[in-house]
């Protein structure tokens, strides 16, 4: 426990001033406007702070920067000083980095050129390419501090492990080991088990098309970056909806994979240990083709034979292939999932999803309703496993260095409660498998309703019931911890924006619940906005190839319908 | 609980007398040869109560037995029928069912041959071949009480459900569809924690080899009854050994498939909802092909879809053929487990590991010794995650009749315990992953140890350190369990005989602790006398295709030498 009160601000403000200490001078910026002045900072507002060969570079696709990284094209050093620019920038606009590393990733990258310049070659396929990472990985040189104060000078709040900025995450190695150039680490909600990203050291991170909006959550500091376009790519985590409400609220795709498939072996986290729903690593960015390049360069590195919870699984180029068969020759059939029994969708999201059914029947696709078992069973049975240590692990940390809990996870932590019994644990485990297991079987029976015969090839689905939250009124994350409660494959999809105009207020909204009154309230035309509006696409677990084939498919689609309608005006 | 003391008392009698009244008059055995008179019931002895046809049907491999009725050479009734007699005898003579329904399986192989005449064909990969099941394994017409008194006429120990003696197991119903012939269920030991086979319905299971011994456990009644052959191959479930214990014991082969390759779906179980360490489902059988011929038919199903923990990998042809293809073309590199710093294994066990490493040299592979992270670490661990409830779950199966714990489970379980808190389980959950960490970096270390460059291909280590423990002597797991703790890969390959005149007490064994002397103690050559000896080969999580190749290969090479040895003779 802290021995003076006043211990927690003084690391944190020292912290805080070391982070923004460590933007370099040339880049920092001499005024940062406020929201009134400046409410949406991304794409022509960010510009203008950077030179035009930094904007061409940054506003480059990671796919399409590798291509020229490893054609020679573009230096890895020229590259990343652009993204280490970029980032500054974003963070000063939004807040949203914990740690900057600029110098050691130009160092890496001058080696990366001086390897490039020797063997004509790029040394892997990620060759000079940034990567941002959520501050859950460990990368040497820096420290992991999750967003509690009470880990700052720590490893994961204890002291003298000789891990101290030394130690890495299995992931990071691999990512250096494929040729990326690792810069930045992104801000969290202290314990990540929140859909905002606020904490005691760095504040509140904004969204940066509406910074009257929550940027989303854990991998906040990941979603407002990317869609600054301060990194082409980067890697959170989801237990709940933390790498997909980012990805939703910036306007990015986004991908859950199932547990089991990308190595989460060596970072921090929150509630360790607890593995009836585990936490899983993914990439966020701008295209599918960048997560794509993510996924199958992981998986080349054959991660199982470092991380013991990491499937003998390589990137399965059947599935891929098989899918886009599918989508070539014959109708794909979807299932959408409109309401979830629990909470209404907000007019933009309605809008959204229906513009996603539209958009696949007039491709000739088939849409059918999706009426699964209970999601509030579902529901129940996640966050009685987000529960079980009764806060122990958070308020610990908490309690290291005596700072207060976040508004946004005191609703289920403020109070703690009795751990849970192993007797107590074994039934929510079995009512999981039950539930995954009736789950399954509607899946499988949606073959007598489709016309293709085969059970519907994913589930469209809302992210969360909002655009974007407001801060501190992110009440229900039932539409995304649906599928961590499944462990599906999700991949969010960013499909319009809101519009005042066109997104009213419902006048004849019937709430099936205080809670569903509660939120649908919450919806505020000219405080939403230009929000970004997504959906999730869904497949069944392990199906990463096949998902990400579909949302590429369907994120096209959505994009070039957009398009047409445009040209139209 | 019991409402009179005597209730399960007259609950085990009637459901011992319908058990063997339901072996049909025709096959009962006037008269049951003591163990002194008739120590090995195996081999020559059971045939006396068997037609030619019936032995040449009996003594026949699971995969030619499908063959032949995928021919129409041999109908499945007549195939069903040789079983049914053989499985009355073998029951008679080692206690090894729990339930039988003969007369379904004959209707149900009359309806194959039916198809058979039709369509000129198999039904499935399986058509016609008789199937063993643990009694974990859901049948219609049929009930399942796991050796508890307490789950006579009910469904796992509940009335009422609407599921007794009508639902069936997942990998039921796929074995019908694979065409197999389901026809008994076999003996354990209640609560299924124990390497030997008893209970109070049916009593103790005896080794048909040498009747002094435990035919093993828990899947003890598949291990006497295949080793009689009054089954073909037979399903086991494994959290500690239970596979391989059994077919060890009884000169099978037994297949520890990782978990999430199986589907456990619909089974009962022991402490359900325990997910630290997983009971996983594998068969057991006279020949490696046999087990392959399982795991390849089931993964056909794509039990994924039906089985929530099942992971989406079907049967990886690329990884037999690489695997076959090092064995013909390159050196094989092995690492061997001599001793596991905890228990020294018998002198026939070490005999049996020479005998493997001596065959495998001769055949020119590499062998190098296995000095893995500490044992005890992971033994810890797997036997703290079997005590969490604090022994609630076998207590409330006890409890439902009142039935006494028999001895062999009573070490872990008479005294009840506090259950585990959320936090302990997370902690150990932790030690888990931490330690399969060091363990999988430790096999990546040894590519540094070998001549071929690879880290070792296989582990040959003793599955326990008897070659079949006495009765009530099952004192140490730590051999077996540890590829539990690991979730390794492992097939147990049948090497030779206990020899009296060969295998004499160590005179100069030193023990290494008071345990080790005690079980040291417990070897007796005389009564030893002809027990099988085993060893198990274990290959990474989920390399079930390469580890049944190299055990194929291996498990020959032995067979091989033996021959050629006694040739020489």
């Amino acid at each position: 426990m802290a021995t003076e009160t006043s211990t927690w601000q003084h690391l944190a403000k020292a912290k805080l001033a070391a982070i923004n200490g460590s933007i370099p001078e040339k880049w920092q910026l001499s005024s940062i406007p406020s929201i009134a002045e400046q409410q949406d900072v991304t794409g022509p507002f960010i510009c203008k702070f950077l030179s035009t060969e930094e904007i061409e570079i940054t506003e480059t696709d990671a796919v399409d920067i590798v291509e020229k990284t490893s054609l020679g094209i573009w230096t890895a050093e020229e590259v990343t000083t652009a993204f280490c620019h970029r980032a500054s920038l974003a963070h000063q606009l939004t807040n949203c980095l914990h740690e900057t590393f600029f110098e050691a990733a130009i160092e890496d990258a001058k080696q990366l050129d001086a390897y490039y310049a020797q063997h004509k070659a790029p040394i892997g396929p990620l060759h000079g390419l940034p990567i941002s990472l959520k501050d859950q990985f460990h990368v040497k040189g820096v420290e992991t501090t999750m967003g509690y104060t009470g880990w700052i000078n720590t490893f994961e709040g204890k002291k003298g492990t000789g891990k101290e900025k030394v130690f890495e995450s299995e992931m990071v190695k691999e990512l250096r080991s494929l040729g990326a150039v690792l810069y930045c680490k992104t801000a969290v909600p202290h314990s990540l088990m929140a859909g905002e990203t606020v904490n005691n050291i760095i504040g509140y991170t904004t969204n940066p098309k509406n910074r009257n909006l929550t940027c989303g959550g854990s991998s906040g500091g990941e979603g407002a970056l990317i869609a600054l376009k301060g990194s082409p790519v980067g890697f959170g985590t989801d237990i709940g909806g933390s790498i997909r409400i980012p990805a939703a609220f910036n306007g990015l795709f986004g991908l859950r994979p199932s547990a089991g498939r990308m190595p989460y072996e060596g970072m921090a986290n929150s509630m360790d240990g607890q593995n009836s729903v585990l936490s899983v690593v993914g990439p966020l960015s701008h295209s599918v083709a960048s997560l794509r390049l993510m996924v199958k360069s992981l998986l080349s590195q054959q991660p199982w034979l470092h991380d013991p919870l990491c499937n003998e699984l390589p990137w399965r180029q059947d599935q891929e292939t098989q899918t886009l068969d599918l989508i070539s020759s014959s109708k794909l059939s979807f299932g959408i999932l409109k309401h979830d029994g629990a909470v209404t969708p907000h007019p933009p999201v309605q809008r959204a999803l229906d513009m996603v059914v539209d958009t696949l029947q007039k491709l000739g696709h088939e849409v059918i309703e999706w009426h699964p078992p209970s999601h509030k069973r579902g529901f129940d049975i996640i966050t009685s496993s987000w529960t079980y240590d009764g806060g122990t692990d958070i308020h610990n940390a908490l309690g290291l260095s005596g700072e207060p809990m976040v508004s946004q996870i005191s609703g289920m932590y403020r109070k703690r409660r009795e751990e849970a019994s192993a007797s107590k644990i074994s039934a929510n485990n079995i009512a999981k498998r039950e539930y995954q297991k009736e789950y399954m079987e509607y899946w499988n029976s949606t073959a007598r309703s489709t016309s293709t015969g085969r059970p519907v090839d994913a589930i469209i689905a809302p992210l969360a019931p909002f655009a974007a939250a407001r801060p501190d009124r992110y009440k229900y994350y039932g539409y995304s911890n649906i599928y961590n409660t499944l462990d599906y494959t999700s991949c969010v999809i960013p499909v319009t924006n809101v519009d005042k105009k066109v997104d009213m207020v419902n006048k004849s909204f019937k709430p099936v619940s205080e809670q569903d009154r509660d939120i649908q309230e919450d919806y505020d035309p000219e405080l939403y906005h230009g929000a970004h509006v997504a959906v999730q696409l869904v497949g069944r677990r392990l199906q990463e190839e096949k998902v990400l084939a579909l949302s590429e498919y369907v994120g096209g689609a959505i994009a070039e319908s957009k398009d047409t309608r445009s040209s139209h005006l």
